[in-house]
Order: C-alpha cells, then sequence, then structure tokens
C-alpha cells in the first residue's frame, strides 16, 4: 500500500496527536468494505461504437467474494460492449455527508467477463439474490446473465490526502471489516452512555492531555477513532484494540480493558 | 427520440387510462433536468496505463449551459487521462427510492477539454462556485483548473422501458424543466389540500371513470401525474396543461381551470 499527495482543500496540516503507527484498515479493506456495503455502482466499459468512449453506466452488483457480480439484460448497452472488449471498471462510491469529495470511492479495474460454468452461475446467483431478492422476478429471464469482475488492480479514495493504487493479489487476499455491519450502535452506545470513558481514552493514550468531552467517529476491526474537544479545537485520536475483533461482545470488552487502563495510567501521571 | 426495448421485470403490460400522446418532456428535457438537480456524477476516462481500461471516478460538476463543468486537480487520474484522450463520458443518476433500476440516469458521450480562453473560464467558474460554494477555498489552486465536457451523444435510461439514445444537437437546444425547482412544493399542496379535484381530474378526463381517490406523483412543465385508485387497483394518470407553464402561480391556475372544466365534463355525464 503506498500513499501519494493530492491537494487537501481548506485544512491546515497538524500534528498529530496519536500514534502514527496505530494498527488501521489497509486501503485493500477499506474498499473491500466499501464493495460490502454499497450496491449500485457505475460500470464503465468501451463502447461497441466507432469513437469507443469510455461509457459509463448505472448498475447494481453484489460480491461473491472479491469479484463483483452483475445480472445484466443482453440488450443493455455495457452488455454489448463487455461482449466486444471485456475491459472495464467499477466505480463503487459511499454517498451521505455533508461534502460528497470527502466521501470514499474505489475504482476496481479489470475484465468483466460472462460466467458459463454452472457451479460458478449458481454461486452467483446465490451471492447475488442475497443482496437483490427482488431481482428473483427476473432470475430465469432468458436475455439476463451473470458477470462478473476479475479485479485487476484498484484506486482508492477515502476523501482527502487518503489514496492509493493496490494491486489485485492484496485485493483478493484482503476481507471486508467484519464490525462495518454493527459500528453504528457502538458508536452510539459510545456517545450515549460512555462519554466519560472516551475522555480518559484520550487523556490517558493520546497527547490530547486537555481533553474536556470526545465523541466516537468511527470503529473497525482494528481500533476505534475519536473527536476530542481540546484547548485548541477537535482533533482526531485513533486507538489501537489488543487485537483485532470480530463481535459486538468482543468491542464491549476491550472498551471496558481501556477505560481499567486508562484510569491506572491517570492515576500514576496524578501520583 | 427513438425509444427501444428493454425487459421491464415483474409489471404486466396494461391499457393506458390516458392519452398515450399527451405533452410530456422529451427524453433530451429530462436529461437537462437531472444533470441541472444533480451535482455528482462518474466521469469515466481512458486509462493512460498500458491496458487501457475504462476508467470511473467520483467527480462534482455543474452545467454552464449545456456543457457539464468540472473543477480538477492535475494530481488526479482522470485529469492525467483527459490531457491524453480527451474522450469521455458522464454518468448521472438520480438517487433515492426503493429501486435503484427504477431511478433515472444519463450517460452524457462527448470529449472533456480543459478551458484556456479568459472569458470561458470566467463563465465556468461562476457556474461552478454558484453550485459549489465551498470550492471557493481552493478556487486560486494552481494545480487545478477548469474543464467542460461537450456533449455528442447521450443515452438516457428513466427506469424499466423507457431509454433512448440522444443527439448532442437535440440536448443542446434542449432546457432543463424550470418546475423541477418547486415540483415537490405543488405536489405536496395537492396531496393534502386537492384530493377532490384530482379524483374529478381523472374522472372526468381519463378512462378511469371509477377512480375513489388520486395522489399526484409528478409535475413537469408540460402536465402532471397522478396515481388513480381504481377498482382494479392504483393506475398512472397523465394530463397535460393548456399550455407549458413556468412558474407555481401558472400551475395554481391550470389546475382551477381544470377543476372547473372537469366538474362542467361530469355534469354533462351525469345528465
Amino acid at each position: 500500500m503506498s500513499n501519494d499527495a493530492h491537494s487537501q482543500p481548506a485544512k491546515k496540516s497538524q500534528d498529530l496527536l496519536y500514534d502514527p503507527d496505530v494498527a488501521a484498515l489497509s486501503h485493500a479493506e477499506r474498499a473491500r468494505t466499501l464493495a460490502d456495503q454499497v450496491h449500485v455502482a457505475t460500470l464503465c466499459t468501451v463502447s461497441t461504437e466507432e469513437a469507443a468512449y469510455p461509457y459509463g453506466s448505472f448498475v447494481t452488483f453484489a460480491m461473491d467474494g472479491g469479484r463483483p457480480t452483475f445480472f445484466i439484460s443482453e440488450l443493455a448497452e455495457h452488455t454489448r460492449n463487455l461482449h466486444k472488449d471485456t475491459r472495464a471498471s467499477l466505480m463503487i462510491a459511499e454517498s451521505g455527508g455533508p461534502d460528497p469529495l470527502a466521501n470514499s470511492r474505489v475504482t476496481l479495474l479489470g475484465h468483466v467477463k460472462q460466467i458459463t460454468d454452472e457451479d460458478e452461475r449458481e454461486r452467483a446467483k446465490a451471492a447475488y439474490l442475497k443482496t437483490h431478492p427482488s431481482a428473483a422476478h427476473y432470475i430465469d429471464y432468458s436475455d439476463f446473465s451473470f458477470w462478473q469482475l476479475e479485479v485487476d488492480s484498484l484506486r482508492y479514495i477515502g476523501g482527502y490526502g487518503r489514496m492509493s493504487w493496490v494491486q489485485g493479489e492484496e485485493w483478493a487476499s484482503s476481507e471486508a471489516d467484519v464490525v462495518a455491519e454493527f459500528a453504528e450502535g457502538i458508536i452510539q452506545h459510545m456517545n450515549e452512555d460512555h462519554q466519560n470513558a472516551m475522555v480518559e481514552y484520550c487523556q490517558a493514550f493520546s497527547k490530547a492531555t486537555d481533553t474536556s468531552a470526545a465523541t466516537m467517529t468511527g470503529v473497525d476491526r482494528y481500533g476505534f477513532e475519536m473527536s476530542a474537544e481540546t484547548a485548541a479545537g477537535p482533533r482526531p485520536i485513533r486507538l489501537a484494540f489488543a487485537s483485532p475483533i470480530s463481535t459486538s461482545e468482543e468491542a464491549r470488552k476491550e472498551m471496558v480493558r481501556l477505560v481499567r487502563e486508562a484510569r491506572q495510567t491517570l492515576t500514576q501521571h496524578q501520583s
């Protein structure tokens, strides 16, 4: 994973108040997570017309392992394009939030091929129907078939200043973050019932020792992020779990362990 | 404008209960309206790498007349791609609703070129800042510049079974529907305060003479659409205004005139 520069408007760089090497999701893991959570995207193919424009079309998709899976009609432009040229990319974007350019998105590049093997077709069908159950209405239409994108490489952009190219091998061997499914619940619970604990985390485990309030803004299998209110304004703080978690209960245990550790640390500082 | 076939899942065709030639927005007008309302899209360019994949990237844009306008960084992949090959498409999609494939979307195909003329740049800048005021923070960054898509043709898909190719000339000479900006207000007002009037419209001006209730579902400069409750279930009814409207007040006057006409028609039927 390599980062490269990109203009970050309207924000001056500030010293990080937490360990820059704190465990975090890789860009491949973030991209896999995004592809698992968002079920619509733009498929880019090569137009069959003379000018061969790169052609973007709206598609629904589902993930079958690391392969985005499409159930598309022979009548659709992108299907005609793919029959002639399998080169394609799939652009998947997070939506919502006040600044769309701060959202994460990924472009998966590779070849989209029609599934002909019967076993592969059954697996693709199961994956597709799990994500798009209403497709059951036309799952047996003769002009529709399953196609999959084999990812050669990807461009991940996680908002301002967080982006890189990732190779297909890393994409294939990475997993979506299992915590994404229940992250909202953890965040809500922490912000409603455990604000004091988060202030103690920031005071004990980061340079934001003057934190007066803290809000959880994100959590994943490796750790969690907070916005800490400091004398210098709100600052991001990321802390890691002792080891990656995969359930809500493991998250709860880690949060409790960290409070105990934070109080011990803060008591030692005071004495 | 030509329509072509596309599978329409899970719905059997029914006789239309209103005049099929009722005045309605053309596909070019629908596409222009969509491009005016949605400010983010996917830009498809030709990747500069050896494989020359069609490359989709997330962009913000603004309309300058019929030209989608971008303010993009030299560091971004799409900008590098466009410097080498100006062929591109822009896929703009409506969002929301329970079935994403029922939403409208358009793919605009053409060439994206950097603006070098100073007057054109000022016009593009004004259009861009009007739509994306927060870009003022980096409007003078030296690595950002304005680019515009000159539309050669477009593919419009208005949901199931409503789609066509439109040529650039028709796109250029069409206008976005001015009513789109206040359509929601009209719909809300009619559904809250004028349900009886809409039942009378359906009974008098369509074949749904047994309409027992009606809900407005859309309005544009040429007319409006309702969902009429009939003995055979809910059915769509579209009616045209006497002439295209362009203000909320003109819509109100037409609705009042149509009630008067509907009552006259219904009274004649009864006598």
